[in-house]
């Protein structure tokens, strides 16, 4: 199930050097980085606002906002979520060597 | 690649009423969802500030942290990332829809 | 010249069960907290974005915002600006006790 | 009283070439603008989650938080608050021209 967020990666991605006027997306990114920082920006302080307010349903329109926009601000730097997965990846393995190391006693 | 967000969604659900003492993250969720909020949020505003000067490669770093504790936030609400998903899941049918309308012509 | 603050802590104040329709603080307040809550986030962001992007021209302008909304945020709740500044003037006591004993040496 | 911002403002710029290892402000500004920004974002973070969970009390001290954080990184820029409170004179001066015509009837 988590292929929509590819799925929603490539065809932001497919928009940055799309219509304005046709597309939300290639209008975001046409205005740069820095229009995408803010965009991205305010959906953060909703989910935070949602979230200290614990109104639990909201949250998840605002999560989905967060990561929406979160992919539109790294497209108008030209990462792509690859990089970003790729990087949670390698904490992982680190991680799981900590977690190695902790199970066979370090201390 | 995209399954080590589910991965990590895994692991952070299962520190949920983990030792805080041993476990980062059962640590954070223990102080609460509004602790998770304030990491959330400090992560989010790092990610704006490297967005801001143009730092790509840091942003990269950045956004991983903002994807890990916008998990972590989630799940001191017992939301699920499968949740969020799903919101995702909807709007791209929708956006699907109004695509193919769009196709169709309306003027 | 700080006096301008307090004339606008003033007028935001009148404003709080003023007609929506004519003034635009009476309108935001009228929303409720949460809403002026989000604007004044919004508007630490669009800071935050200068100061990162060092457009220290516009970061003026934008600091401005970032105390109006605090204000109009604070009006919301029954804070004053008043509040606000005895807790500062509290600090700068602290703070100048603090320096005293620095003086006289503790170390 | 909201002469407490001006000397907090004072005492502030006299601390921008101070030694880092005295002053809590010497220290923060030696790191650069940058790490200004982070912390100015992360205290108005702290202020959105209090307000947005209603928490009054704690809604002051952090107001005063953002206040002084604010100082810090507009000083870290080399702008000073007169520059911010000239600016809201000016739009108080162009906001009571709007009032006059409004006075003065319009419809």
């Amino acid at each position: 199930m988590s292929d929509v967020l590819t799925r929603l990666a490539r065809v932001i991605e497919s928009r940055v050097d799309g219509d304005p006027s046709v597309s939300h997306v290639a209008s975001l990114i046409s205005e740069g980085p820095r229009k995408c920082t803010e965009k991205f920006g305010e959906e953060a302080i909703e989910a935070i606002v949602a979230s200290s307010g614990n109104e639990t349903d909201s949250l998840v329109g605002e999560a989905a906002d967060v990561m929406f926009h979160l992919l539109v601000m790294l497209a108008a730097h030209g990462i792509r979520l690859e990089d970003v997965l790729a990087e949670l990846e390698r904490r992982e393995g680190k991680s799981g060597i900590r977690e190695k190391q902790e199970r066979h006693g370090s201390g």
